[in-house]
C-alpha cells in the first residue's frame, strides 16, 4: 500500500490501517473452557488424553519429560559455531537483564514512620514454547533468562512434540538458560497442567511464552489465578527512513518482519517519495530469491505500508498511533526523532540497527507488546518474575502523629473497627 | 475457627482455609458481554439506557459529568478536620509513590553496542469508583495519585450515582488527587465507555479500581485491549502476634478487616493459647459494640481463624501459603519474621502498626493482591500507568562484533530476511 500524507484521503486510509485487526480470529474460547475444567478434574489423564488426540503421540510411550541429559546432548551435538552463538546472545540477554533487578526502599521520614518496599521472585512459572515452526531457540532464551535473573527457584518448561519429533535447538537454548524441568506437552492442556498441577506437574505462580490461540485463549482464562505476560498478536516493524539509506538495507528490515507470518505488518515511514520507490522496487526483488517469499509476500501485499511524509518528524505522530512493537529510526541523527516518539515496544537507533539484531543478540527482550498495547504495556522483563512487598511500621510516637488522621477518615468512610484499631495504639 | 498446629487433623484443615474460595460466583460473564458490545455499537446511547435501567437515573437531566466546581465545593464544605486527614493521607500517598518512579537507563557496553530503556507515562487512564457503601475516598486517592505521580496527562473518574446521589467524600478527594473527568455512570457500561471511547468520552489506555464483580467481568473481558490492575478478591488479613500483646488491640486489628464485606477473612497466628482465647473473647465483646457488627460477625464466623503454632517461626510457611493481601508481625522485633515471609501484599511491622494506618495515612498503596496472588503480584504503583521503550544501537564496528552470530540464529531458525537484514550491514 502506498499513502502520501498530503493526500486529502490521508487520514481515512490510515485510520483504517490503525484499526485494521490482523488477528486470525478463531472462536475457541468455550472448548478452551471444556480442557482447562478437564485437566483440573482429572489432571495427567486428560492432559495423556488430549496429547494423543492434538499431537498424536502417546506419553506413557514418549515418555511425559525430556530428561537434563537429553538437554546436555543436544546442546552437546550442536555445530560449534551455532553454539557460540546461543551463548553471545544468552551472555548478552543476561546482562541486559540483570540491570533490571529493582531495588528495595527502607526509610524512616519526619513523622518517625518507617516504610518500604521489597522485591522477591515467585516461587515458580512456567515457559511455552511452541512446536513446530514457531519453536525458536531465541525465544527459549528471551523467556527463560530474565526468569532465571529474577531468582526463579523452579523454571518449568512445556512443548508439544507432534508425532514425538524435539527440536533439539529448543533443548539445547533450554540448557543454556538454565530450564529446570522439559515436558513435552502443549496446547490448552499444558497451560491448564502449569496452571492446576497435576500429580506429575507442580503448579507455577506465572506462565509466560507464546502460543497459537489455543494457548493465548488459556492464559487469558486462567489470568488471576496465575499470573500471565501480555496476551500477543501479529509481529509489526515500523521504519522512518530518510532518502540517504540503501534501499536494500530497508527492505530486507521490512521482510524480516513480514517472513514470520501473513498477519505481520511492515510500515515505511520516508520524507523522500523516489526512496520509497526505490525500496518497493528492492522488497519485489528480495522477495525472488527469499525462502520464506510465500509468507512475506502475503504479509507485505495485504499489510505492508510505505508513506511518504513532508518531513519525518511528521511520521512520529503517525507512529505513535500505531504503538508498533518495533521501530527503526534509520537516519543519522535518531536521537532527535526518539525523543519525539511516545509509544514503542523497542526501538532501534541508526543505520547500522536492524531489528533482527534485537531479536538475538542485542541484549533487550524482544518479547514485545503487540496491536497497539506499546501504548501501556511494556516488553517482557525480570519483574515479571517479581512482586514487590510494601512495609510500613509506626512506634507510639509515630502512630501518635499520623494516626488522628486515619481514625478520622475510618469514621467518615463508615468503618468504626478501623477506627477502634488506630485509636487503641494512641496515647499509650 | 481454632486450629491447633500440633494437632492430627491440622494439615487437613488448613489445607481447607488455604483452599477455600471466598468469592461469591455471580456468572455475569454473558451479561457483560453483551453490554460491552453494545457501548461498542452504540455509544452514548447504549451507556444511558443502562444508566436509566441499573442507577434509575436519566443523564439528560442529570448531567453526565460533574464539574470542576462542584467537586471544588464538596471539598471547600468539608469539616477542617475531615479535610486535614485526607490532604494528610494524600501528601503521604503522594511522597511514597513519587519515589517509586523508574530510573531509564543508557550505557554503552564493551562491544560498542549502546542498550537502554526509557519508561513514560500512559497518555489516560480511567478509575472505577463504586457508588453506594464502598465509595471510598481513600480509595480515590489510592488509585488516583499514583498515575498522577506517573504523569498521566487525563485521568477519567467513573461512578455510578444510584438515583442521582453523590458522594461528596469522594469528590472532595478527586479533587485533591487532581482527577481530570468525574462521569455519574457505573457498572460494565461505564467500563466499556472507557475502553472503546463513546462520543462524549476519549477512550483511555489504563482502567483500574475496584468494583462489583460486573465491573471486574468488564475489565477482565477488555484486558489486552486496554491494561487493568489486578482483578481483586475478597480482602484479608494475617496477624502474627505473641502473648504480649493487648488482645483488645487484636482483636480490633482482626474486626477491622472483618467489617469491610461478609467475605473478608481474619486470621491469627500465636504461639500462646492463652492470648488467642483472650483475642476471642476481646472479638466477641467488641462486637457488641460495633456499628457494622452483622458484616463483621458474619465474616468472623464464617471465615475467622485462630490458629496456635509452637512457635511463631512456623506461622510464617503456613502464612506464605495464605499469601494475605495483609500482615501484621505484633512482637517487639518484626524483624526476624518479616525475613522470614515470602508471599503477602503489605506487612506491618510491629505493636503500634495497625493495618488501618495503612488503608488511610501510611503513604504506600492499600490496592493490594487478594486470594493468594501476593504469590505472584504486586499492589497498585506508579509503574501500573507507566512502559517501559528498550533502546538498542549499533554502529558499524559493532554490528560487526555482534551481527554474524545474529545471522548464524536467524538462519538455524530458518528466518533468512532476518540473517539478511543483518548481513547487508556487515563489512559496510
Amino acid at each position: 500500500m502506498r499513502l502520501d500524507a498530503g493526500a486529502p484521503d490521508f487520514e481515512a486510509a490510515f485510520a483504517a490501517l490503525v484499526d485494521a485487526r490482523r488477528d486470525v480470529d478463531e472462536d475457541v474460547s468455550s472448548a478452551v473452557t471444556t480442557i482447562l475444567a478437564d485437566v483440573r478434574a482429572r489432571g495427567d489423564v486428560a492432559v495423556a488424553e488430549r496429547t494423543v488426540q492434538f499431537d498424536g503421540h502417546d506419553l506413557a510411550a514418549t515418555g511425559w519429560r525430556i530428561d537434563r541429559a537429553t538437554c546436555r546432548a543436544a546442546l552437546d551435538a550442536l555445530d560449534p559455531a551455532l553454539r557460540d552463538a546461543i551463548e553471545l546472545a544468552a551472555e548478552r540477554i543476561r546482562t541486559y537483564h540483570a540491570a533490571q533487578k529493582p531495588a528495595d526502599r527502607d526509610s524512616t521520614d519526619a513523622a518517625g514512620v518507617r516504610l518500604g518496599a521489597r522485591w522477591s521472585p515467585v516461587e515458580s512459572a512456567g515457559l511455552y514454547v511452541p512446536g513446530g515452526r514457531a519453536a525458536y531457540p531465541s525465544s527459549v532464551l528471551m523467556n527463560a533468562i530474565p526468569a532465571k535473573v529474577a531468582g526463579v527457584g523452579r523454571l518449568a518448561m512445556v512443548t508439544p512434540t507432534p508425532g514425538g519429533v524435539i527440536n533439539p535447538l529448543v533443548l539445547a537454548a533450554a540448557e543454556i538458560a538454565g530450564v529446570d524441568e522439559v515436558w513435552r506437552i502443549g496446547g490448552a492442556q499444558a497451560v491448564a497442567a502449569l496452571a492446576y498441577g497435576t500429580d506429575r506437574i507442580a503448579p507455577v505462580d506465572v506462565i509466560v511464552g507464546p502460543g497459537n490461540a489455543w494457548v493465548a485463549e488459556a492464559k487469558r482464562q486462567l489470568y488471576g489465578r496465575v499470573g500471565i505476560d501480555m496476551v500477543a498478536g501479529p509481529s509489526e516493524i515500523v521504519v522512518i527512513a530518510d532518502g540517504d539509506n540503501d534501499p536494500e538495507w530497508i527492505a530486507a528490515d521490512l521482510l524480516s518482519q513480514a517472513e514470520h507470518d501473513p498477519t505481520s505488518q511492515s510500515i515505511l515511514f520516508t520524507d523522500d517519495a523516489g526512496f520509497g520507490d526505490a525500496v518497493a522496487d528492492a522488497v519485489t526483488r528480495q522477495l525472488t530469491t527469499l525462502a520464506t517469499a510465500a509468507t512475506a509476500a502475503t504479509s507485505w501485499a495485504d499489510n505492508g505500508a510505505i508513506i511518504v511524509v513532508p518531513t519525518l518528524a511528521d511520521a512520529t505522530p503517525l507512529c505513535d498511533r500505531l504503538a508498533p512493537e518495533h521501530l527503526e529510526l534509520a537516519v543519522a541523527d535518531p536521537e532527535a526523532l526518539f525523543a519525539m516518539v511516545r509509544h514503542a515496544g523497542s526501538v532501534f537507533l541508526g543505520r547500522h540497527t536492524p531489528e533482527a539484531v534485537g531479536d538475538y543478540v542485542g541484549g533487550p527482550n524482544h518479547v514485545l507488546p503487540t496491536g497497539r498495547r506499546a501504548r501501556f504495556a511494556s516488553g517482557l522483563s525480570v519483574l515479571d518474575f517479581m512482586k514487590r512487598t510494601s512495609f510500613l511500621a509506626c512506634d507510639a510516637a509515630s502512630i501518635a502523629q499520623i494516626g488522628p488522621a486515619a481514625v478520622a477518615l475510618a469514621t467518615a468512610e463508615g468503618l468504626p473497627a478501623h477506627g477502634r484499631s488506630v485509636a487503641l495504639r494512641l496515647g499509650s
